[in-house]
């Protein structure tokens, strides 16, 4: 089914949200909440960064509950390095939610995103709460996606009916970019909802393959967060049971979303004007075929031959060259927007200006063909620009 | 002893080089000569890119020669990915230089840098043979680094007296940088000589411990070239033997000439404006400390921020926990030009404007330390500017 751009959060069934200013950030949107009603089933994955910041240490202890009744998320300060103090701020936060809406503290999630480094102000966050609380709708989808943006320029949500056999389900979510990209088992911050029926160990096995399928495959920087994650919230409330011979559909639609999400992270990412998709085929196996895919979309050097449109093919092959896989370069082919101009060890004539044009569009394709085996990987990335460094020279 | 900025290639008794411009680049020298009276015990470290140049697959032949008698070295073209013809040009080059000399084409060690994917104009430098050969001298040491220059904006030469039991001895060099700089076993072009007399494997062995202590400790974009090499050639020229007594003190002079031509790579990278030096301490491993290091030193958050002189210490803690190495976040301490800003898991309190002025100094020290052992790593890198997007936009 087609994906909707139109919807996002609270797309399925029984989902409300809200999003807020509570005085984190200077004027936007700071604080979301999204609720399940029912309370859901939930499913997560986390950064395996090693220095994870506390909203993820909570949330990690909190993700085998067996429901779910919110996601508590704010922007403007990531609460990472906040040593236990900021762990305890946390908890506070999420206890007076819980209290709020008559669950337990443990069927809270609770995600943050901003500065490394500065503690959450609790006191403005449960200030706010009531507020919040008040102003959750079906419609408030909207307003929970802008709350989670940092050096975001459009919302991301993405949505879709997915039919199965005893009836349509929904799926849905919002995420946020834009910089320190390069999820290692998740993204900076992705929340799914839908409205299926699904038992805890099959919907955390769909988005941890959704998951390694589409956010781990983006890369901006090259830098994992601290507080990357994403959760998915299945509430039942379409009344439909996600059986096994359903289960393929659903995850393709699931993949569908998520896939939808990631790419709109790589295409607002950080100063990027080009949205790079960097194929490698060929390989003996997938490690190899995405060691090879990922250092060629974190070399600082093709991001900046992509970003000026030079058709830098050099640099695509040095990239490759120094993944760490064992290759012959006589076996390798490059493939730069569909103009193969490499191959058997040499140069494949081409007509350069014509390279230079499609090299120019804003969408690119890097494809490299090894004869190594069957196995290939795809990782998608921008290109590299002043907006980059104007944006990360005094963040903080 | 101290290592000289005034002297290079031609410092130790016994060298001769020369450099001139053939017409590989537009209009400054792009070839350079350096001869070897008498002929050199060679030592060599390569690249370790699976798409090596025809450069450096000839130059590995010739490597274990009794003697080399001249280094061949051109800018403008890497004769990278140009396989076997590639190859041929630059056998030929080799061939050519060593019917004038009067030795044989395997005692010619060669060298390219520039472009990736333009064949080696071989008539051009061929025809220029005579008149090279012809300007040799031992004054011509500036000119031969001025020749391997690609975007180097400064030229880069060191050289020092070394005091041996049986007399002095003395040790010079040259190298170029300063883009596709995160040398795996060897840097861009770095060209070293001594008149010490030296057994091949002892030769060999201290190049590559001095190569491992500089060289592959600096980065400049974490791109690994397809062209790294240093050659270090020791003629005997001043009588004296390296003896086993004497093999530290030759050795430690050797590191700091070394050290003093990749720090000025860096120093010299491209759109550097800081040097900074990022020190790892207290892991279990060097490869841990290693890896901590380059991960922080590669990290394109880190740079920007240290251009902009913002103490975003967040993102050094970020890149440190990602870099593969299992540790205990309350473990790990982070000292930002000296002022510790984390440690014990939480923000340790500093005044802000005045780390803030010491961050916007041309030197910078970011020092890790962990409590996990005695191992330690040091990485030298530069900050990521508005120039480095400049100079690589349109490169080829």
């Amino acid at each position: 089914m087609a994906v909707l751009e139109s919807s996002g959060i609270t797309y399925a069934q029984g989902f409300r949200a809200a999003g807020l200013h509570c005085g984190l950030k200077r004027e936007t949107r700071d604080l979301a909440l999204i609720v399940a009603d029912p309370p859901a089933t939930p499913a997560g994955v986390f950064t395996r960064n090693m220095c994870a910041a506390a909203p993820i240490r909570l949330s990690r202890s909190h993700i085998n509950a067996e429901h779910i009744h919110a996601i508590l998320a704010n922007a403007g300060t990531a609460n990472a390095a906040t040593g236990e103090e900021g762990y305890r701020v946390a908890v506070y936060c999420a206890e007076e939610l819980a209290y709020r809406l008559g669950c337990t503290p443990g069927e809270i999630l609770v995600a943050s995103t901003g500065v490394i480094g500065v503690l959450l102000p609790g006191e403005k966050i449960v200030g706010a709460l009531d507020e919040l609380i008040g102003r959750l709708s079906v419609e408030g989808g909207v307003e929970a996606a802008e709350a989670i943006m940092t050096t975001d320029t459009v919302l991301k949500q993405r949505a879709c009916d997915v039919p199965l056999s005893a009836g349509t389900v929904r799926i849905g979510g919002i995420a946020k970019g834009s910089g320190m990209i390069m999820p290692n088992m998740a993204t900076m911050l992705a929340f799914l909802t839908t409205d299926v029926a699904c038992e805890r160990h099959q919907l955390q096995r769909l988005l941890r393959a959704a998951v390694d399928a589409t956010f781990n495959r983006i890369t901006v920087d090259g830098d994992t967060s601290t507080n990357d994650c994403v959760f998915l919230l299945a509430n039942g409330a379409a009344g439909v049971e996600l059986t096994a011979r359903d289960e393929e559909r659903f995850y393709e639609s699931l993949e569908d979303v998520c896939r939808g999400l990631a790419h709109a992270i790589v295409r607002d990412g950080e100063g990027a004007s080009k949205f790079i998709a960097v194929r490698v085929a060929g390989c003996a196996c997938v490690t190899d075929a995405d060691a090879i895919a990922r250092t060629i979309a974190t070399s600082p050097l093709v991001k900046t031959a992509a970003h000026g449109g030079d058709p830098n093919w050099g640099r695509i092959l040095a990239a490759a060259g120094r993944a760490g896989v064992d290759f012959d370069s006589g076996q390798i082919e490059i493939h730069l927007n569909g103009v193969c101009t490499y191959a058997n060890g040499a140069v494949v004539p081409f007509d350069r200006s014509a390279l230079a044009a499609k090299c120019r569009a804003p969408e690119q394709e890097i494809r490299i063909v090894l004869r190594a085996g069957d196995a290939g990987a795809t990782i998608w990335t921008t290109d590299l620009s002043h907006g980059y460094i104007d944006i990360n020279v005094a963040y903080s």
